[in-house]
């Protein structure tokens, strides 16, 4: 298991190139894709509705839907979270930028950050040659 | 594991029972609940957000929130969403009205249902004593 996190600014370009990565690693490799979401933006089902009362509970639940099976459980720490994906090729992140996991930095950043293993460029190919690369130890 | 299924219209007020049992319940047992969306109705995140771009790749995603770790994965049979809690001392179900699973039924329903194990008649106390009569197999 392999461990990168997609650092930039907002519309940086990182959901566009994990998205890229994801199409075309994904048929590949096992990739999971995990955000971190500190401060509680997303949305979880409509608010108010049934199911988010229930979901607010806390307990273990999930929703079966027509395209995805959806579960809600408690907060996990970040290394339960990640090690959720254990078994995956490669668990790409968001959201963790003052963690110390390996970086792909998108765009400028104006600030120091500690572990950036690749800066891109603009070049989607060789950014998806470089995570293969990662992904085989290479 | 014992699973039981809640069949009313909507606004018969299950929601607020699920809630009710859950919070009486939920102490002593582990009780998970799981809903049956089959037309989709549920919304996972912002539409459109980047977020909800990444989910709908349907690979395994994540978002590690303030109050909740949600794990989003390609739809399941409803079995396998059942086998998922097989820990669980209860499951609750919403949704699955069509299916065979032991029902509580909440208010007036118009139509042939198969195996109700309870008509709720407004008695929450009485509803709470039956389901864990039915966890403990009595």
């Amino acid at each position: 298991m392999k461990v990168i996190s997609f650092v930039g600014y907002h519309n940086s370009g990182k959901t566009t190139l994990i998205e890229y990565l994801i199409e075309n690693l994904g048929k590949t490799y096992k990739i999971a894709y995990l955000k971190h979401d500190p401060k509680g933006h997303a949305v979880f089902d409509k608010e108010n509705s049934d199911s988010a009362r229930i979901l607010s509970l806390n307990h273990q639940s999930a929703i079966l839907s027509k395209d995805t099976f959806v579960l809600y459980q408690k907060p996990k720490t970040v290394d339960e979270a990640i090690a959720f994906f254990k078994d995956y090729d490669l668990i790409i992140l968001e959201g963790f930028k003052y963690m110390a996991f390996p970086k792909i930095k998108i765009g400028n950043i104006d600030e120091p950050l500690e572990n950036i293993i690749y800066d891109y460029d603009g070049d989607k190919e060789a950014l998806k040659r470089f995570v293969e690369g990662y992904i085989n130890g290479i």
